[in-house]
């Protein structure tokens, strides 16, 4: 079907004169005395096109006013009377497929939550355009941005065996599911597609280090999965994750990378999504084109952990959890840090060994780990990053005191056999940057489908 | 760490006479009477950079020999005596990792059957460093001929409580895997985090479909599962799929965008990746780079599903399967329209409505569904896709033909009742076009850790 995108004639002023075929649906329309006018749109920009239909060239155009209508419309670009906006003068018009009364977003206004109930119909509202656009200028941009850089896009395994220890719950993975017939675990899993237990990745971590020792600088950017029957407004069981991971490489360079690549994927949605943003300015978050522009021109803090203990002991407010030296921040010190001292994204830095994981590369000082939280007002932690431990001995004692398996790692300890190297890096999760760059605050309005605890379709 | 990219000291002629630091690998070194010669790799590029050392001017080399050894190297950057290569003269050199002699990589050439034992270290070849970077430009294309063409990259939920019926054996995802508590199924996923069964997705077309009457043009690129036993060169129960589905379009244009999309990942990668393409046409297969020019300069084939079955009929080849309408092209009927009628890539169109799904548009003809897959020599099927049906009455009708539950497929038979229009779409198998591109004939060779029946890591 030869048609032009409404994105295009929007945008081309040489259209203007010229007959165009577009096709799209009906947003809104409205009926006068000899004139009426369809909002139409075709999903390839927020901003609908008006088609104008001069009553006494149609016998009937009752056909073409229901909300949700699927129109091909042919007619002449011209000059809008507002704005400097294109309109279309209808010269034929055939309807692909009609919208019945009990379509769910004939209402002007719906919630996000009544929207939620409808995940295969909230993506015709110009708030889904809107994110969903974003969402795919920002994923773009994060590929540009590492591929300019030498970084190498690799895709880790989702299916593991492993688990990237300390990141969060595991859903298994089987071909078996419910059974009856076994009468072990041993059993069970031996029978099982992989002849043994097998699950969701949390994390492409592990995998992504193995990479970066033979690729130098390499990102990953997929999926990934945690099984927490927490509930809250930031939490999914499927997430989108990036993980860059650079060989040759301390805390600083980390740090480095992640608040470059901030700022160039926030520069570019700013730039490729002007409609997109004025619009979440309008509706969702007052003074959001003010704080991404504060984050493009201002340097990221860089905060030692110990630094920041002091800082929150010495504030003059009453905190629900209590401030020692040793203990994770709460969000309630996350937002005080960001939102009241810096007003800015924070990256802490050299956390007590004892909160952190065991790959975290351990400091001269023997009590800290040089690893980074990146905190951003309103949003609270959005990257978490290291340098990795590449001294095998370190790694070892690391892995022991905590328990861990040798032999479950095996693949992980050559990596410091073999020519270790000072590397590091960090996971994103896309889903937090996104809705830091709409003001959205919950996160099941940043993805198609959602999945949380009880919660699939 | 500052230090400057292999890839960067290759191809910057403005570096020749300056001081750099650069880090890396050792892959071969030689010592002779004066002088020594190290050809190290930081994984930035396939080629690696000459490090010359004066013997005069280092006390004992003996650390900087081992293969697999990190290295941080200072030192001029000056012209080669070959080949207009730089080389670097070492001022200073320090270990960063020593690498003992269990190195497994210490062996000049290994075998890629060898080399799968090893996963965690082949990406340290050469083999393994062209293969990925090719897969990581093929991809960033994919995207940059997605984005530029007004397409929105949205992700599909991995996580899904339906199948898209007949594409494949289905994962189970499960927080509770084996147990002997439960006395029946219901009670066992009643139990379940989702409260119900759960598996992974085989593809994101029908989501895909979802986002296409919201947004227009929309593109998946994430991983799709498939639980299949079979164990060949070409399946693994993990792979990367691109599926794009386009709103206000029907065959023609499926085929146009499948085509056009293929062209420019091909023309990108051939233009940005030429030592890799020289070393698969060394290494891998003979001819690659004319078989590659041949795909850009030449427009694919278009071949109805029964004009392919009179060309078998009327071939003097006695094929294993015999060959009538009706019947589905097995590798043995694809490679030889392929390879010995056409020699270039084939869309297959039109095909017999009950080999294909119930998704796919019904033809006037009441026998055929505007189905379309591309065969392509040397690899076969790498494209599936269709125009989908838009008519409620007929996919209803399909989908009890098939005995289906529509109380299941109530959100996709939802788009048909809400603003119904002409829409179609494919699926690629991102790893059957990295094989295409560097010859490599097994699917475990073009992914980092590939996945397969009794085969995890």
């Amino acid at each position: 079907m030869k048609h032009t995108d409404v994105k295009e004639i929007l945008l081309n002023p040489s259209l203007i004169g010229t007959d165009v075929t577009v096709c799209g649906w009906i947003r809104t329309s409205r009926d006068s005395k000899n004139m009426a006018f369809i909002e139409l749109n075709d999903g390839t920009s927020l901003k609908h096109l008006q088609i104008v239909i001069d009553k006494s060239n149609f016998s009937d155009i009752s056909d073409y006013m229901p909300g949700g209508t699927a129109l091909k419309v042919i007619g002449t670009v011209v000059e809008g009377a507002v704005n400097n906006a294109v309109e279309v003068n209808a010269k034929e018009i055939s309807v692909l497929g009609a919208c019945p009364g009990d379509y769910p977003l004939q209402k002007k206004r719906c919630s996000l939550e009544f929207l939620r109930t409808i995940p295969h119909l909230r993506v015709r509202t110009n708030t889904f355009n809107a994110v969903l656009r974003v969402r795919s200028v920002a994923a773009a941009a994060i590929h540009r941005y590492f591929q300019s850089n030498n970084f190498v896009y690799i895709n880790t395994p989702l299916l593991t065996a492993s688990d990237c220890e300390g990141a969060g719950e595991v859903f298994k993975v089987t071909t078996i599911g419910y059974s009856d017939k076994y009468k072990s675990e041993e059993e069970y899993y031996a029978d099982d597609f992989f002849g043994k237990k097998a699950g969701l990745s949390v994390s492409g971590q592990l995998e992504g280090e193995v990479a970066a020792m033979g690729l130098g600088k390499i990102y990953t950017f997929g999926p990934s999965f945690r099984a927490e029957k927490s509930n809250t407004q930031r939490h999914v069981a499927e997430f989108w994750h990036v993980e860059p991971e650079i060989a040759f490489a301390e805390l600083d360079d980390v740090i480095e990378v992640a608040q470059s690549m901030i700022k160039y994927v926030i520069s570019d949605v700013m730039e490729k999504c002007p409609q997109e943003l004025d619009f979440f300015e309008k509706f969702m978050q007052k003074g959001l084109r003010n704080k991404l522009q504060n984050i493009i021109d201002n340097d990221f803090e860089v905060l030692d952990y110990t630094k920041a203990i002091e800082l929150l002991q010495n504030a003059d407010v009453k905190f629900q959890y209590p401030v020692e030296w040793g203990c994770d921040l709460q969000t309630e010190h996350e937002r005080y840090i960001t939102e009241k001292i810096f007003n800015k994204p924070v990256f802490v830095t050299n956390y007590p060994k004892e909160i952190k994981s065991f790959y975290m590369k351990q400091n001269p000082d023997g009590k800290t780990v040089a690893a980074t939280d990146l905190l951003v007002p309103g949003v609270g932690e959005i990257i978490g990053g290291s340098q990795r431990e590449e001294d095998l001995g370190k790694l070892l004692s690391a892995m022991e005191e905590r328990g861990m398996s040798l032999s479950e790692y095996s693949d992980y300890i050559d990596l410091r056999k073999f020519g270790s190297v000072p590397h590091g890096g960090f996971g994103l999760g896309f889903e937090r940057i996104i809705m830091y760059m709409t003001g959205i605050e919950n996160i099941r309005d940043v993805q198609l489908y959602p999945r949380t605890v009880g919660n699939i379709r």
